[in-house]
């Protein structure tokens, strides 16, 4: 399978188009997802234009992994989650919908079920939510 | 939060109970699910004694990524599945039920959902999918 430089998460990497920045290292960037299953849900991507795990090269994968584990911690603290939750799509059927290799990592409480998928987030709560995330990292 | 020697990934990787192993190397150990959301349903866990992804250590961390992808692309090609999905639950709120790290690798199909969690499967049809990823993997 190709990657396509049109695919929203290239754009945010060249950007063209904004996005809510938690963290970004030389190989890799986090970002909130606009559609949020959870409050703080944060999607961490490649720099490299890798489409999923299927066609990722080795250091692409070993430092998105690298910072999906930094992000799943810092909104654990961020939040006072009780656990987090992380899910990675390969192609449709596997439930990709942007063909840029994505973690979702998501903050996860006793007994709160996760929203359901495809539902705007509202950005003010977005943003607040950010900026959590941000002040744990930087703290 | 502590490691306990005595959760049942544990126990299979000390030989103390049987699985239904598709993939081991120096570091990590790929299982089948004997719940199964999706035929062909595997685990990948690290040899570590490793509670989940907010303790693990990073080198424990890469390998098991490395053997996530490694098993995502044995299971697409060996059912022929039309995509993939990848989960890692960490602490009982985020979904976790075993305490040592375990990514889920689930072969997809275009308009099939996942089945509902906590089914026991077939265990004649989860060794006869076993055997089709390790041909996969040998061939």
């Amino acid at each position: 399978m190709t990657y396509d430089n049109e695919n929203i998460f290239a754009k945010i990497l060249r950007g063209e188009i904004p996005s809510h920045k938690v963290y970004e290292d030389n190989d890799t960037f986090a970002l909130m997802d606009i559609m949020p299953r959870s409050p703080g849900h944060v999607l961490v991507i490649p720099k490299a234009p890798v489409r999923n795990m299927l066609d990722a090269d080795p250091a692409s994968l070993a430092a998105t992994i690298s910072t999906v584990q930094h992000m799943a911690r810092a909104v654990k603290q961020a939040f006072a989650a009780d656990g987090v939750t992380v899910q990675q799509a390969n192609e449709k059927a596997g439930g990709q919908e942007v063909f840029h290799l994505h973690f979702h990592v998501l903050p996860r409480y006793d007994k709160v079920r996760m929203d359901r998928p495809g539902q705007m987030g509202d950005m003010e709560e977005i943003a607040r939510n950010a900026a959590r995330i941000r002040a744990v990292l930087e703290g």
